[in-house]
């Protein structure tokens, strides 16, 4: 390809969320936001998502996507690498800095996320279960280790390794998960990490734009 | 540093499962095997995960750790993804196809992982919890999503992309988690997927030197 390609990604047409920026498409826009590159969208129903078309570009059948000449990615973890890779601003120049952004990217993906999906599993999928108060505690005690090993880890840093990379991109999206639940509240030095990287000019561009989508269309239950 | 320094990474002093190879090292010891890496082993007991020396490793206290001279990780889909990056073998040269290999990484860990690490949290953590059998089936059919789906992307490759990639070593590790349930089996050709992943000279050599650890140690109930 000798000239250069604007992305598109695929989003939710309409919000389960009501466009508060937990909708996975929100780490991509960060992404691309903080290393200043243009992007498009394409809006797919949820009846679309599930779709051979769609399931083509997404073997699960989620968003986001990522499409660019011949190439068609899948995975938010996947496409912010992509994107960190390509452009500078999310990952560090240093060999060694980088290795380390990038555990932290595995670390807010495999290690952090799960047990906060949990939470929304069981709200979602099983709020209507006779079990479900009763396992509750135990689905955000699960959480809380988390919690607190990774505000032990923080400490008073600004970032978890240094200046702001890729890593704390998809941590403080994994925690904006809890943001509800007022979880986070209890680890002081998490909930000011997490206003911290909402408080980026990158990230406000990024929650803007997800939101303008939304506008006028009615959240999802 | 001048000199090549052969890395070091943590296991387990005592098997959880009996040296079956499911274990997380198991990822990062294929990962060397398969790009004729030679690599160390310090052994971590359990006790000794959740201390501060071993934390300053692995905030999470868990394994493994990767650690080369002034260089430590952890994550084993971040480490896995460091020797795939820095050795022949294990991602595809063409960039296309490295980011799509990259994509399956994370597509086994955030997408396929979490709903299969639930059915051995709810035996381990919940399995004398009054909901357990009841909430058994919910557990197992959102792992069957997944399998279904991951599947039908399959069809009849060989692996999920053009050659054997750390993406496919990432996916057959992840599978391998389900084989004792026997419903890797409802898939035959993710069974077979999973079967051709073990049948791999580096995965054999891998799978040898991690039982040899627990020879005469016996495993943790």
């Amino acid at each position: 390809m000798s000239l250069p390609m604007i992305p598109t990604i695929t989003v939710f047409e309409r919000s389960p969320d009501g466009g508060k920026g937990l909708a996975r498409d929100m780490r991509v826009r960060w992404a691309f936001e903080e290393v200043a590159q243009p992007y498009e969208v394409r809006l797919v129903s949820f009846g679309a998502m599930k779709e051979p078309a769609h399931r083509a570009l997404h073997p699960f059948g989620q968003i986001p996507t990522y499409e660019e000449g011949d190439l068609a990615l899948f995975e938010s973890g996947a496409i912010v690498f992509h994107i960190a890779e390509r452009h500078a601003g999310l990952l560090p120049a240093n060999a060694n800095a980088r290795a380390r952004a990038i555990t932290w990217m595995f670390a807010a993906l495999n290690t952090v996320e799960p047990p906060i999906l949990d939470l929304q599993t069981a709200k979602f999928l099983e709020g209507d279960k006779a079990w479900y108060e009763q396992r509750l505690p135990l689905v955000k005690n699960r959480i809380r280790d988390r919690l607190g090993e990774l505000s032990d880890r923080l400490g008073d840093a600004e970032w978890l390794d240094g200046a702001f990379s890729a890593g704390d991109l998809m941590m403080v999206t994994v925690l904006l998960r809890l943001k509800a639940s007022g979880m986070l509240d209890e680890y002081p030095n998490l909930a000011a990490y997490v206003a911290q990287g909402e408080a980026r000019p990158a990230y406000k561009r990024a929650f803007d734009a997800q939101l303008a989508v939304f506008a006028g269309r009615p959240p999802i239950a």
